[in-house]
């Protein structure tokens, strides 16, 4: 079992401990994820990056992969496929000539 | 290497074939997995969770987990560590015997 | 009729002429609020607050006081005097004396 | 002074008796007004519309329009004017004949 797989079993079997699942519908999941992500970014507010509080982001950086995991899992996506594929897409929308030293959106490019 | 490393690497690459480190700084990161978390939520607005358009939420999804692992790579978190570790302390916050099949948050319970 | 009436007729008008009520419950609405606020933060991603591109910075405002005004609509709540009732509420959280030149939440005040 | 004008005042006041100006750049502004969506999100989590507590999304959208509120003061924007001049540029994108009980985005349309 890798690395993925293995966070993913020991989050499902939180959620089944705790007979949740019947919240975790995807569409809730993906509010939790804003959630979460959200408070990760409450870690920046008024701050430099490197004014950040360090713990506070893993806390909240570890909740945003639980809820990334457990939506991913919900839909039987492979995470590493996803991941990969979505790299080959961006390439084509981000050509190296085209976009290197450039922090804009495809669309202004 | 597992699939997180090798995830990491490829969005590490895919970043410097870019220049783009020089935007990369973890506030700005955090404000990037916020914005990807939203567009995938737009796949649930104004529908039910069975009415989401599922090629969107792999695509959003790819993102969210992208900007998640670029922001673990810069502070050097081991994301299965922080994941397992989240979970031990959210078992304490939620015991088993006051969570099961509610969906409180835990300052509630 | 002040602003804020003029400002909630004129959406609910634009919403009732493409029979939209029944897309907006209070739940989808605070997703579309925040999918807007995601849009305004999209305006400094990679960016300093004097390089964001004003215009989008109007328009996607715009579109976050409407979920906003719409929101408060259908809690027919009104929007002057909660804001008030709040400010005098984070009065008492964040007393001037300790919370003077200081950017901490009041946890931690 | 119309209502929304005398909103922006009581906000300018809390924020310059602690002397809060100096953290409120239009970035960070952005940022707490996506924090404080993402908390009057929260109210609907695992939960419909009717089960939400009306006190905290209250509360939550009072903060929302505070920092909505704030940002439009940074670019001296005129809420009421923003807000009708995106209606009008709504209406162009979403014509009555295409978008009449239809919950598409307006490229899908």
């Amino acid at each position: 079992m890798n690395d993925i797989e293995l966070i993913t079993q020991a989050l499902l079997e939180f959620r089944d401990e705790r007979d949740w699942a019947q919240f975790h519908n995807p569409k809730d999941l993906a509010l939790a994820l804003n959630i979460e992500a959200s408070e990760l970014l409450e870690a920046y507010l008024w701050k430099s990056s490197e004014q950040a509080d360090i713990d506070k982001v893993k806390e909240e950086l570890a909740d945003v992969f639980a809820f990334a995991f457990l939506l991913a899992e919900k839909y039987d996506l492979d995470v590493k496929r996803i991941v990969l594929e979505k790299i080959e897409k961006n390439a084509l929308k981000y050509p190296v000539a085209k976009a290197k030293g450039v922090a804009k959106k495809y669309t202004d490019l």
